[in-house]
């Protein structure tokens, strides 16, 4: 069916959006909101927050499809009531962001974070390769990514465990869900990675007391959002020895600030929030898909749950 | 066959070996050189170097066996001649080194070398996730261990090709043999992992040209023998801009002196020689396997070729 989407964006590039669309949809007309004129002609919306003077005008929505994986950038009461709204989950967003767990997992697993600081230090000291038998990892959320993580550790031979809000099988890893499994789950792995959905009971989840329940010498990999982390319980635990080392792809407050105390530890690795990345020509025939859904009135892919929070 | 067997390493434990094959076979007694009384009495021997004196007295040898992968360690002309020579390859070894591998072209693939370097210059870079089709992978030695690194590669989805002295045929990878299409080889990836033989024909391989060959912005991994890099041409094409980042295990000097001019590049990783470990669990019965087929007069696994000189 054709249609007319309204585009708004502050870091997403509507050149590169209305071409992927056009290529498979020449019927669809994806206009930036800069240049919206009609506001009730439009069906649907993409978007990563809502133009500066929200929604209200756009009253004849189908459906609204944003531009992230994660939702935590739109505030939920914003939106039009009733209008459904979906996640972005795209093959290359899944495998980019399996990419960077296994870029940080091994990183960690074969001692490279500690052979960066002995290079600078100009120190040459050897220790025996290990074996992934004994390197068990913990992923915290099982969803789309967390799933699929689990899977690619697996495959390649780490022992995995994993913990989400309702059970969820999973073939060849150890299931924990639930606040009651939490503590088992934070004693069953050395390395940590945590791709939760944000929501009131998942923020602050890493905190002085969850991390300290973990073995000691464990490592932390933050690619969920930042508010999962208790950003000073992870220095402290880090300088008390505890913690050995984290990579951390997401922070509080993105770009840190220069003075932020993590720069001043060594064992901490910061990445600019490069994990998963959304690709207009992979994640073009998931937006068509939902629009049609919406035109239908159809349930959308990766719905959001405005009750859950994710 | 019950049977008598010389140790000689100042690297590797003899306590762990000795328990490692009594486990298998109790009939077979591994005597360290220290305290080996008659030496005619010994059939075979398990040595990382030949004891001090050499293997002269030692005149019963049917067998020896390298506790390295490669035996560049030894000097073949000092070793009883008609004796073969076996390298030692164990499933530990194998995973150890692909381990290794994946590590170190996943570390330069996301960016982590620079992502290092920011950190500790305090710097937040955004760059977009890169997806693999964008970094094909050269793999200089499709041995035992280059085979398997390659193959991994592989099957996490990077584009991969290879080089060796003959051709040898590998499920999805990209083959090239022989001096005349090593150019070929050299514009054909972005990334070089070399785990080759360290030959006459092999040594300084990557050197100027060779690395000057390679597209602007290639990665260096080396995990062969320190002998196959000419250091102060990597050092000068890190310097030019030309190789953006090296990830060495193996050097000229090891350990590596406090004032090697690699320290002084922040592009370069060094790590202390610790790719592959050989673990005498894993490894005892391909020893013992080659310790029967020394008894029985038939050609050793991995047995080298004195001419090809690997
Ligand atoms: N760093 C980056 O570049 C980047 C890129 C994209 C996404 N992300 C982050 O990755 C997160 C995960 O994405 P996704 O697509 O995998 O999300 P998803 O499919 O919604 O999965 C979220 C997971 O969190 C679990 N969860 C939610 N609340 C919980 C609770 N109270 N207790 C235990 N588990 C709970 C869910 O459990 P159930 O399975 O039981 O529902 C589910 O397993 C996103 O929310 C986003 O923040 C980061
Ligand atoms: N860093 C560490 O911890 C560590 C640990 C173990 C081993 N290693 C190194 O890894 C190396 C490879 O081990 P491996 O078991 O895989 O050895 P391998 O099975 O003997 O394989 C050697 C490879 O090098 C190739 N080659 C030899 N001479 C060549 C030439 N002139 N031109 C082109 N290719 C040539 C061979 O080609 P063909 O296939 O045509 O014969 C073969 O593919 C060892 O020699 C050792 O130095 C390092």
């Amino acid at each position: 069916m054709a249609g007319k989407i309204l585009f708004s964006s502050d870091i997403d590039d509507p050149a590169a959006w209305a071409a992927a669309l056009r290529a498979l949809r020449p019927d669809l007309e994806l206009v930036d909101w800069r240049a919206a004129a009609e506001p009730e002609a439009f069906d649907f919306a993409l978007l990563w927050k809502p133009p500066p003077g929200g929604l209200g005008p756009y009253r004849n929505l189908k459906g609204i499809q944003s531009l992230g994986a994660g939702i935590n950038q739109l505030d939920l009461g914003t939106l039009p009531p009733g209008v459904p709204l979906a996640r972005l989950i795209d093959p290359h967003l899944t495998e980019t962001m399996v990419d960077y767990a296994v870029t940080a997992v091994y990183r960690h697993f074969r001692g490279f974070d500690r052979f960066e600081r002995q290079t600078r230090a100009r120190r040459w000291a050897y220790e025996a390769p290990p074996a992934k038998a004994d390197f068990p990892v913990g992923i915290l959320g099982l969803g789309v990514l967390g799933g699929a993580i689990a899977q690619r550790l697996r495959t390649l031979g780490f022992p995995v465990s994993g913990w989400s809000r309702s059970p969820r099988p999973l073939d060849g890893i150890t299931l924990f869900a639930g606040p009651d499994e939490f503590p088992a789950f934070l004693a069953s792995a050395r390395a940590f990675v945590c791709v939760l959905a944000l929501t009131e009971h998942t923020a602050g989840i890493l905190n002085r007391e969850t991390m300290g329940a973990m073995p000691p010498g464990s490592v932390i990999v933050n690619m969920g959002r930042g508010g999962h982390l208790v950003e000073a319980d992870l220095a402290a635990l880090v300088r008390a020895g505890h913690i050995a080392g984290a990579t951390l792809d997401v922070l509080s407050q993105e770009p840190a600030p220069a003075d932020h105390p993590f720069y001043d530890l060594p064992e901490i690795l910061v990445t600019p929030h490069v994990a998963g990345g959304i690709a207009p020509g992979s994640a073009a025939p998931i937006v068509i898909e939902n629009f049609d859904r919406a035109m239908a009135g159809k349930p959308l892919l990766n719905l959001v749950d405005p009750a859950r929070g994710y």
